[in-house]
């Protein structure tokens, strides 16, 4: 319907997460109209981060480099280790200030509906970590889902009989919720009253 | 907060009308996690679209080249012009299938508060058209919002002395809506009712 440049955009905006076509075709004129230093910005935004971030080879984490920033922390504790979900869940732990040691991402829960186990996610690469970086504590960040809590009752199963401890956030956090969501004060208070399982 | 790149293209796509931070950011752990093909098509797409497209020499409509492909379709009847606020208001008119002229971007609507009159708008290169293309009609599909009937008005006033016949579209569109949602029927109706001003 529209000139082929224009309606090629609004169908790759269209594909993106929670944008419909309405949106998307906003957002295109919204691009045609800005200063061209404007759009190309954003485009360049997009190679950028394709072309110099990748995944931490150690804990999955994004990364500029071979190893994120915070594995290459010399200032954080090695041997506590938070689990979560997503990468985009450690930026939410790290707002409250109240964590110093690494991460894992598992990049997803156990659901054995959607026939993931635990052979699709990170586990064996945490299993490794467990085994050679001295790791005592594995304080499990995944959301406060049903499939969130079966993961980290699954993590307990495994970890503890290597001797190491393994936590949940408190509860606190609304259960049925997103992670993400959570604000600074109430993730900070999970944090602290942490349960072992 | 997060790593350089990827904090950037959050930013870069907070900047767009609708997208608060956190879509931004889950829109940019979106890109990040999709195929790479996938990524750069979309940054591609902007870069083409800002690099082939431009607007119409003739009505202002987005173009790939000088004129538009309405402008260059000998089959559209040039003495009726229908005049909208933005060139992505011709789509909406177009999928009526009830127009066969041909159309005239305003780039706005008159609207004293905010300081634009017509020396702000296309109107100077809609008297020339008017001049020298022979144009019998105008037909005013602004919004049916108070600056969109205003301008409705104005236009009649300024070109029925000159023997231009100055319709608007009927009502029949939901006062103070947006012409963008309307849907074809309704739209369809309004053109057909349309009524001299």
């Amino acid at each position: 319907m529209f000139e082929g440049p224009v309606q090629r955009l609004i169908d790759e905006l269209a594909r993106l997460p929670g944008i419909g076509r309405k949106s998307a075709q906003r957002l295109a004129f919204h691009l045609l109209a800005v200063d061209e230093t404007d759009a190309r910005r954003l485009a360049q935004a997009i190679i950028d981060m394709r072309d110099q971030v990748g995944r931490c080879r150690r804990c999955f984490n994004v990364a500029a480099g071979e190893e994120c920033s915070i594995c290459r922390d010399p200032r954080r504790d090695p041997t506590v280790v938070c689990v979560v979900e997503r990468a985009q869940d450690i930026v939410v732990v790290e707002r409250t200030q109240e964590f110093r040691g690494r991460y894992h991402v598992l990049e997803g829960v156990l659901s054995p509906i959607s026939g993931i186990g635990p052979a699709q996610l990170r586990i064996a690469e945490l299993a490794r970590r467990v085994e050679e970086e001295g790791i005592v504590e594995l304080i499990v960040a995944t959301n406060p889902t049903v499939e969130g809590d079966t993961t980290a009752m699954w993590l307990a199963t495994e970890f503890k009989p290597k001797g190491v401890r393994v936590s949940r956030l408190a509860s606190g956090l609304p259960v049925g919720g997103d992670l993400d969501y959570a604000d600074e004060l109430t993730l900070g208070r999970a944090l602290a009253g942490r349960r072992d399982l």
